[in-house]
């Protein structure tokens, strides 16, 4: 048995989740969790007081076991990412099965989720979603450099994104879209512990491909910016031709599809994030695909929800 | 004799003015000074590299001749505007007589600018602006808890300000918005020295009032957001009994308006702006007024253009 983890302020400059979190432990009623037992966390408080994304490393990244396992990392995240799974791990003191991460960005995204991975449990609660928000969902998997997200150490779970927003803003409509997902996210898990989790016949989903850089110059500055009909255009299809950079002397670069991706849609997701510039992502490219919603997905979480404990 | 200098970084995670400066260093024909001799300047560096709006204090709050003067002093931003001030001020080595700094703010001001004081040729210069582009101007004194603009301490000079934009993000069009109103400024400057600044009959100007800060608890914490209602309203009016602030119970607090404000016409400024939650301000109240264009302002700029240097 467990609860279901939700967390707030996993990076530190992203406060619409954590005053989310805050309005709930002043208002006991204020979310409606479905009869869920719910635990709220804040991930990275000392982050969240110095305003910034995290102190030592991204937590975010940091939930890899074989960094966790490294005694000799003192990182102020792995610590946290270390204390989160002893408390509130499925093997925890206070174990949890399904963990709802809630991040915010600077990039156009919407309202949307983000799995890790092709865990059955996961792709049937985002089809799930998807069926009743509308949200799309990127599937962010095999990038090597990208990896240790914290969702992927719970037996199921999600991220859901809302921008844009800026850092360090809290923004009444983002707390909302962010609540809307969350409540209806416990809805479902809800529904499927009570064995009866409707499903759409299909998902859409963004598969993510890779990531491209802003061109840079030798000493590693940036040579030029996103495009500007390329910013807020986060989702939309990129065809072979179409803007997506400005440089240095006022030219237009254009996008050249790779030859694997040939034949395929190609959507930009987290098109000119704040955070991402250190990582050396100016955006993301994902293959949208329409996927059969199968079965066993469906079972997968119906399985897994048995284990919710009542609120 | 002098120059006109073009400050942009003067906060280091406003990164879209530094952006401009850069592409002109790249370009040198990229911006139309129209004849004039311009300098531009990196604010702070440090700060720029750093992704911080400053590394010590506000830059912007650190030209203030007694803060200067104080040799125990040595906070890195006031190293900074000492040194901005042998080299480039009135008297210095390199002098300039004009100074147009460059920011951008996570509010939805537009495109604006923002003047100190009540300077005969700063007047001149922004209701030309005005005219040529529409842009409202933002008139800020009297608040002793927010002094030392770096403009103040030369003869003549405006903030140049454009939202909305996330810190730490260089938007394409943001950058083009801040080129429009600076080469403007230049034209105009440069009109001023041949003697024909062309000026309306009368300037709009939001005179500034005061601040309101979040309702908070005796902890300091926040006890409410900004209202939904209110967010990227800047510039419009505000009434009595209209929303402000959304506290934790999800109340609406609404507008009273203090009693020297009484018949007057009021419009917030810097809604949310993310760097002014240290400083204790959700926004700043602002009387609009409708001033006539006096003879002696233009007169005092056309003076003062008339020194500047040829390109």
């Amino acid at each position: 048995m467990g609860k279901v983890l939700v967390v707030g302020g996993t990076h530190g400059n992203e406060c619409n989740a954590p005053w989310l979190l805050k309005t709930l432990r002043h208002v006991p009623a204020g979310l409606d969790t479905a009869g869920l037992a719910v635990l709220p966390l804040l991930g990275n408080p000392e982050a969240l007081a110095a305003g910034r994304r995290y102190l030592d490393r991204d937590l975010n990244r940091s939930f890899e076991p074989a960094l966790l396992a490294d005694p000799a990392r003192g990182e102020h995240e792995l610590g946290l990412a270390r204390r989160w799974l002893d408390r509130y791990g499925p093997q925890g003191q206070e174990p949890c099965l399904v963990a709802l991460d809630l991040h915010s960005t600077t990039a156009a995204m919407g309202n949307c989720l983000v799995a890790y991975g092709r865990r059955p449990a996961d792709l049937a609660l985002a089809a799930a979603l998807q069926q009743r928000l509308g949200l799309p969902l990127y599937l962010h998997e095999g990038d090597p450099a990208q990896s240790g997200y914290l969702v992927e150490r719970w037996p199921c779970g999600l991220v859901i994104e809302v921008g844009p927003v800026p850092q360090g803003v809290i923004q009444a409509r983002v707390v909302e879209q962010t609540r809307l997902a969350l409540e209806e996210a416990l809805a479902l898990l809800a529904e499927a512990r009570r064995g009866g989790l409707p499903q759409p016949r299909e998902l859409v989903v963004h598969v993510h491909h890779g990531s491209l850089d802003l061109p840079r110059h030798g000493d590693g500055s940036a040579a030029a910016v996103v495009h500007p009909q390329r910013q807020n255009r986060d989702w939309q299809p990129l065809r072979a031709g179409d803007p997506l950079f400005l440089d240095q002397e006022g030219r237009t670069l254009v996008y050249e599809p790779p030859a694997e991706l040939a034949g395929q849609t190609v959507c930009p997701v987290f098109v000119n994030e704040a955070a991402y510039g250190e990582k050396g992502i100016a955006f993301s490219l994902t293959s949208r695909q329409v996927w059969p919603v199968r079965p066993e997905w469906t079972e997968a979480l119906i399985q897994l929800a048995g284990g919710l404990d009542d609120a």
